[in-house]
């Protein structure tokens, strides 16, 4: 009996084109976020259902993948990485040295309707700072996000700042409709404030809003024009008490590629003290649409293979066996054909899957080096084994 | 309310000291699988119920995680990356060119057994080869294998191979059985055979067979004295067809490394007709624990923090974060304290995270350079700012 290949909504296979444009993109940020000090970290894809449940208010809740386990433990998939970071550092707090700075790259979980074009598992990066107070963990939170898309390549950009704090006499109701701002306008939110009876005028107030004076020391320090205060800015999350931030892409219109902010009372859910952090998460699938979108994807990505080196005849086998590990050992990625099968199947095979390189096996010092010029045409030259890796280089 | 932090059994919080090495193999092995050609693949972690069900034997199916979601769907978390696999393949045959070598590097799961020092959370490194019978896909795989064991620096190691069809007329649980051999040794073997009422003679017969022509031809095409024919080696899935592989590190005694083999009608379940296959799977955990006791981790770790720019006072803090960018632009990860402190507090703090490197600026064009001699007593170095780079490289 056929089993139907096929997979859940909201759910992605990554073929390697896509599967190596995120590999770029997670080597960048990591080698960013280490330059800063920032180190890796790694929790559970799985946690018991208290720890999670809670704490990103109603909605997250009702989105979260919970189930009972096989020894009868209600379990949750991870939703985000800040509750579990939370978590974390109350388990190891007497051994954690502080501040601790930490990235997190993994995938979490959240049953949204696919219908919006959301996906249910999707990657999250993640650096968070915990265990101070200061400002300067602030900014520099800030700081790495702006290395980090610098060094992915945006140009333009804004980093939109607020404090929470403005929203001190803001119900969570409320705020939850102003973080629609962006979305449904202005109007949008007028009308859906006053449908839900609440306060029609509070948006002008917001607006008219100055920034904190922890926003001000923010500022002062980054001195960077990018950086923008924007008192409409709300996030949704329950747990932000500080600190909010927010990255819009010039050119890219489809919303923010990350957001975060200072959560000072969230880790003391756990740790029955107050440990405070300020961290930040980028969006994942949304920083590869924008760096898509805008052609940021350098041509020839990391770890493609360069080189098939072909089978002629049975005879030759051994020769392409050879002639692929002294490609391979001068750092060139290459692949050898594994069946004998006739020349043109082995050349549309290099094609259909972009390799530049196809190399031919004549004798053990020669071979016929194949690639297409930039007009498209294949380019053959004959030339000498040991000459090969210098001429593919 | 406090909320208890704590870990489901089974699951593992990696800290960065345990995250960077686990980077650092992923790293590795990433590297060697594309030298030869092979492709990043990525598979959600959540699959039908169904695709999963019924592939991995009736232990498989016990200690799959399995749950209904909000939708009502019967879903399963990821078991092994080769079943996903195979529905992948199937999926997307039309489009993929044969024969398709990938690989996939991520977690899977498994309700097992916790007090056999088993995990429910783990990752797995496979490489498979999809769409060719071909004899040199697999010598290709086993010499995928070496050379990865090598990039690690594993001296000495033994690859055992068989061929499943010396297994023809032997029942399933009889298989079971033998592959248990490293185990609960020959007369375990023999009395569990018993005891079930199986032929206890069967190790015997076994343990005389000659390599089938296949084999032969592997052995030939690798010429390699490491990779050794072994009758009694059985491999405990269902699924493999002809080649089975086992990976022993000498001076390592917990286990196989890593395993595989051919599997010739896995795809064609999902595809109606057959795809045949084959491939490998590194068991991370025990990779990470023979480097540990064979002591192959390199003493720094790429990534790892060198310098921590330290701050004097209030007004060497501009100072101080403009020395750490200088530093990070020049390619040496850097960490700058944030809040005001103690010189001691942050001294202490650089040495607790194991940060070879201090930097105390004393004004704009000066700093102090501090490090630990061989004997493990503070060097202090007062240099110009502009050599502050390659002092430390």
């Amino acid at each position: 009996m056929k089993i139907e290949p096929r997979t859940l909504k909201g759910f992605r296979d990554f073929l390697p084109k896509d599967a190596r444009k995120r590999n770029y993109v997670i080597e960048t940020l990591r080698r960013v976020f280490e330059s800063y000090g920032f180190e890796p970290l790694e929790t559970p894809a799985l946690e018991y259902e208290d720890i999670l449940l809670g704490k990103y208010g109603e909605e997250g809740d009702k989105l979260m993948y919970r189930f009972e386990d096989n020894g009868g433990r209600r379990v949750a998939l991870r939703y985000d990485q800040t509750v579990p970071l939370a978590r974390f550092v109350a388990q190891y707090q007497n051994d954690l040295p502080l501040p601790f700075k930490r990235y997190q790259i993994s995938n979490v979980w959240r049953a949204d309707n696919t219908q919006k074009g959301r996906f249910r598992e999707f990657l999250q990066c993640d650096i968070d700072t915990v265990g101070t107070l200061s400002i300067q963990s602030d900014a520099e939170i800030i700081q790495v996000v702006i290395k980090s898309l610098e060094k992915l390549g945006f140009g333009q950009f804004k980093i939109l700042v607020n404090d929470r704090s403005l929203f001190e006499d803001v119900s969570r109701e409320t705020i939850t409709i102003i973080d629609k701002l962006k979305k449904i306008g202005e109007e949008g939110v007028f009308s859906e404030l006053r449908e839900k009876g609440l306060d029609g005028n509070i948006l002008a107030n917001v607006r008219s809003s100055k920034p904190t004076e922890k926003i001000n020391q923010v500022l002062t320090i980054l001195s960077d024009d990018r950086v923008v205060f924007e008192p409409t800015l709300a996030r949704g999350l329950d747990y932000y008490t500080g600190l909010i931030v927010e990255v819009e892409i010039d050119g890219y219109s489809a919303g923010s590629v990350g957001g975060g902010g200072r959560y000072d009372n969230l880790i003391g859910m756990f740790a029955g003290r107050q440990i405070p952090a300020v961290g930040f998460a980028f969006g994942f699938d949304r920083l590869i649409e924008a760096m898509d979108e805008l052609n940021l994807f350098p041509t020839e990505l990391d770890g493609k293979t360069k080189v098939l080196v072909a089978i002629p005849s049975k005879e030759l086998e051994k020769i392409a066996v050879e002639t692929a590990n002294k490609l391979r050992n001068s750092g060139i990625n290459t692949e050898t054909w594994l069946d004998e099968s006739k020349m043109e199947k082995q050349f549309k095979y290099a094609e259909k899957k972009e390799i530049p390189y196809v190399v031919v096996p004549i004798d053990d010092k020669t071979v016929e080096l194949r690639t297409k010029s930039q007009t498209g045409e294949i380019v053959k030259k004959i030339i000498e084994l040991n000459s090969l890796p210098d001429a593919i280089k």
